[in-house]
C-alpha cells in the first residue's frame, strides 16, 4: 500500500478557475454548425434565437484556451466539487492486476451524474441574460434532473419535455424534478406545433429524444424570455465539462501520478471531452502522450461504425448541422437498450480529434457492461451508473491486459455517475432477461444514406 | 463569508482510529438487556446464540471508553469516509438567519446512509468468528442495502427478510440488494416457523418489522454458522455509530467551531446516538454544554408521547427485553407514515439520557417534514431522504427562532441519507395527497398498557 489515500479531494481553493477550451489547441478545428436551411455556417445571431448570448460566444470560440468561472457558478461547484479522484485499491486486487486504477468520480450529487457542471452553468448565464427560464429534453432524466436543480437555485423557469416512455416508466426521475420545481411534460405533448403534429400522425407514440428536442426548442422560441439548453454534443457543453479532467489532472500532478490510458464512456461526449481535455491539450501541444480510449455502446455505435459527415441533430430537423461520427438521426437504439448513450451523433470536437487520430474507440455488449458494474459495486461499494459501466468493463479489459504482460500501467476513468434510477435494467441483468442488441450492417446503411445532402 | 469551506472533508489519516463508548461516562448505566423466558440480566453465552462474539462484548462493555476500530474496518470506512461536514451556507442566506448551520451528511455512499459504519463492523465480526453469514430484516431498505454491501465485500452470505409490503413496494432496494449478492426474501414467509404461523393465521397480511425480526432471528438460530445482526437499538450500533460523531467533532475543532444546538433525528437511535456521542460525553463529564434535540415523527413518538419501561424489541417475542421510551411493541404506525424511524421504542442508552434529563425530543408533522425537505433540495441541492428531514425541520426551526431574538447560535444537525428511494412519498407530498396521523392518547394507552409486566 503506497501513500495515496483512496480518494483524493482537492481543496475548495484548489477548484479550477477557469474552463479549458480544448479547441484552442486543435490544429483541424470542429467544423462550424450549419444552418439547414441555407447550408451556411450559423451565425452568433442565428444562435442567439435560440441560445443564451454568453453561451453562442462560447460555442463558437476557438482561440480562447482559458475561460474564466464566473465565481457564482464557483459557489454553487463548491456544494458538491471538488468531485473525488478515487484509488480503485480493491477493484485492482480482486482483478490480480499490477495497473493501477483510478477513477474520477462525478456521482456525489443528487443529479446523480456529471451533467450538473453544465447544467448550472447554462442557467448560470440565462439568468444573467434576465430570461425568464429555460427549455430542455431529457431522455434517462440525468439531464432534467441536473438542470432543474440549478434552475430551483437560481430561481429560474424550467420546463422539461420527457421522452413519453420515460416519463411512463422512470417516475421517480418525474418526482426528482418536481421536487426542484421544474415542470415536466411528457413528449410527444399538445404544447407545441411539433407534438401536436406528431400526435395527430402517431397517436400511440411514446416519443423519442430527437422529438422531445424539437419541442423544447419550438417552446423556448416561441415564449419570451425562455432559451434552450442542452446536456451533450455541443462545444460549450464540451467546455463546462472540462473541470472534470482538470480537477483529476490537478489530483494527479498533486500525487505525480500520470496516467497512461485514459477512458470515457460516450455518448453524446460531454463526459468524455471534458475528463481528457486538458490531457488531450498536452497531447495536442506535443507535451505529453496519453492512450485516449472512447467506450460507446454496441447497440449505438457512432464512433465505431458510423461515419464523419453532417447530420441534424434532431429528428425533428429544426436544429442546426453538425458534422460528426453519426449513424444517422432516423436511427433509434433497439427498445433493449438500457440508460442513456442513445444519441445517434458524437461531439463535433470528439469526432474531429478521432477523424485525426488522436484517440481510439470500442464498442462494448450490454450484458458485458452489466457485469462489469456488479463485478464493479461489490468491491467498490459504488453502483455505477449504466453509461459509466461502459468506461468500467474496458478499465477492467485494460486492467487484465497488464496482468498478461505484468505491466504496472496507469489507468483513469470517468465514473461519471450511480445507478439509483436504473435498478430496471438492474433487474432484468439479475433475471437474465437481458438481451444485446447489434445492428446489422444493412440497417446502418440504411439511416446513415438518410443523412442530408451538405455540399461542403 | 468566511474562511470556513462549504464542505470540510477530514483527511484520510484522521479517521477517527477508536470508537467512543458513551456509556463509560454515563453515571446511570442504561439498564441490562432481559431474558424474556427468566426475567434476568442475559449473560453473555445467551446473547453469543444470536450475535457474533465479539459484538456480544461490546454490547455489554461499560466501562472502556474507547474501542479500537479494526484495520479491516478503516479500509472499508476509507471508500465513503470522513463524511463531509457541510457549512449550510445556501440555506442560512435563504432563511436570512443570523444562525450558522452545519450538516454532518452520510448520504454519500451506495447504502445512502450511515447505515454502512455498522454493518460493515456487524458483518467484518461475523467473517472474523468463521461464520457462514448473517441474517437481518429490513422495512424501509436502508439497512438491508447496507448490510449487502459490506457483506458483498467481506465475501459473507447475506439473508435478508424483507417486509412483504415493502418488498412488492420498493423493488429498486431489493434490486440493489441483490446486485450485492443478498438473497432477498419477502416476510412473512416460509423459510421459518413463525412466518408459516402468521401466514397460516393471516394468509393475506402484508407483513410487520417485528415479524421479520422474529424470521431472522429464527433464521440465525437455526442455521449452523449464522448470527443476526440488527442496524439500531443496541449499545454496541451506537457505539459504530460514534464514528459520525467523532468526525464531525474533529472537523468542527479543525476550525475552532463550537455548536450550541445540535440535532438529529430519531428512530431506534443509531444515527443520533452516534451523532452526538462525543459531545453528550464531554456534557456527561462536565467539560462543556450542549443542547440536544431528538426529533422523532408525531405519528411514532416514542420519547414525547411513550413511556420509559421494559418492552420487546420484536412483536415475535424473541429478541431480549429492553428498558427504553416505548409506544408499546404491539404498536404499528399508520400506513401513511412514509420512511423509517417506525420503530416503537428507542435506544436504551438515549433513552436512559433522555430520562435523566441530558437530551431534549420533540415531534414533527410528516407534511411540515417533507415541506422542509424540498425547501432544504432547493437550496442545498441533496434530496434529503424523509428520516433526515426530520433533524432539517428542527433546524430550520432554531435557525428562525434565531433570526426571531437576532442570537448568532451554531447548529449541528445529522443529514443521515438520501431520499432517492422515497419518491413515491415525494410523489404524494407533491400532488398534496400527503396526510398526517397523530396517533390519540386510547391508542397509545392500549399498546402501551400490553407491555410485559417486569419486576426490575
Amino acid at each position: 500500500m503506497t501513500d495515496i489515500p483512496y480518494k483524493i479531494y482537492l481543496e475548495e481553493t484548489e477548484l479550477p478557475k477557469s474552463w479549458y477550451n480544448l479547441r484552442a489547441d486543435m490544429i483541424n478545428k470542429p467544423a462550424p454548425l450549419l444552418n439547414p436551411g441555407t447550408g451556411k455556417p450559423m451565425t452568433a445571431e442565428e444562435l442567439s434565437a435560440v441560445f443564451c448570448s454568453d453561451l453562442v460566444a462560447q460555442e463558437l470560440d476557438e482561440t480562447n484556451p482559458y475561460i474564466e468561472i464566473p465565481k457564482e457558478i464557483r459557489d454553487f461547484y463548491k456544494m458538491y466539487r471538488p468531485a473525488p479522484l478515487v484509488r480503485a485499491y480493491c477493484l485492482e486486487e480482486k482483478l490480480q492486476t499490477p495497473a493501477k486504477i483510478y477513477y474520477k468520480f462525478e456521482g456525489n450529487n443528487t443529479s446523480g451524474s456529471h451533467k450538473l457542471n453544465s447544467a448550472i452553468a447554462q442557467a448560470y448565464y440565462a439568468k444573467k441574460q434576465g430570461l425568464k427560464g429555460v427549455t430542455t429534453e431529457t431522455g434517462a432524466g440525468q439531464w432534467g434532473t441536473a438542470l432543474s436543480m440549478a434552475c430551483a437555485y437560481l430561481g429560474l423557469d424550467c420546463r422539461v419535455y420527457m421522452v413519453k416512455v420515460s416519463y411512463e416508466q422512470k417516475p421517480f426521475r418525474r418526482e426528482v424534478m418536481r421536487t426542484y420545481g421544474a415542470s415536466v411534460t411528457p413528449s410527444p405533448s399538445m404544447n407545441t406545433e411539433v407534438g401536436r403534429k406528431i400526435l395527430a400522425e402517431h397517436p400511440g407514440t411514446t416519443g423519442s429524444l430527437g422529438c422531445a428536442i424539437s419541442e423544447a426548442v419550438e417552446d423556448a422560441v416561441t415564449h419570451e424570455g425562455y432559451r434552450y439548453v442542452l446536456g451533450s454534443v455541443l462545444n460549450q457543453v464540451l467546455l463546462h465539462q472540462s473541470v472534470i479532467g482538470l480537477e483529476a489532472k490537478a489530483a494527479m500532478d498533486k500525487y505525480g501520478i500520470k496516467p497512461d490510458i485514459i477512458i470515457g464512456c460516450a455518448g453524446g461526449g460531454s463526459n468524455l471531452g471534458g475528463l481528457i481535455a486538458p490531457f488531450m491539450g498536452e497531447k495536442l501541444r506535443g507535451e505529453a502522450d496519453y492512450k485516449f480510449i472512447a467506450v460507446e455502446p454496441a447497440s449505438c455505435p457512432s464512433f465505431t461504425r458510423g461515419t464523419f459527415a453532417y447530420d441534424f441533430c434532431d429528428t425533428g430537423m429544426i436544429c442546426p448541422l453538425a458534422k460528426m461520427y453519426t449513424i444517422g438521426s432516423s436511427y433509434i437504439p433497439a427498445p433493449n437498450h438500457a440508460g442513456g448513450l442513445r444519441f445517434h451523433g458524437m461531439s463535433p470536437v470528439l469526432s474531429q480529434l478521432y477523424h485525426d487520430g488522436y484517440m481510439e474507440a470500442r464498442s462494448v455488449k450490454q450484458t458485458d457492461v452489466f457485469e462489469a458494474a456488479e463485478y464493479f459495486a461489490r468491491c467498490e461499494g459504488i453502483l455505477p451508473a449504466p453509461e459509466s459501466s461502459h468506461a468500467i468493463k474496458a478499465a477492467i479489459d485494460e486492467a487484465l491486459a497488464c496482468k498478461e504482460t505484468g505491466e504496472e500501467k496507469t489507468i483513469l476513468f470517468g465514473l461519471t455517475g450511480t445507478g439509483y434510477f436504473d435498478m430496471v435494467a438492474y433487474e432484468k441483468f439479475h433475471n437474465g432477461e437481458m438481451t444485446n442488441y447489434i445492428p446489422t450492417d444493412e440497417e446502418l446503411a440504411e439511416s446513415i444514406a438518410k443523412l442530408p445532402k451538405v455540399s461542403e
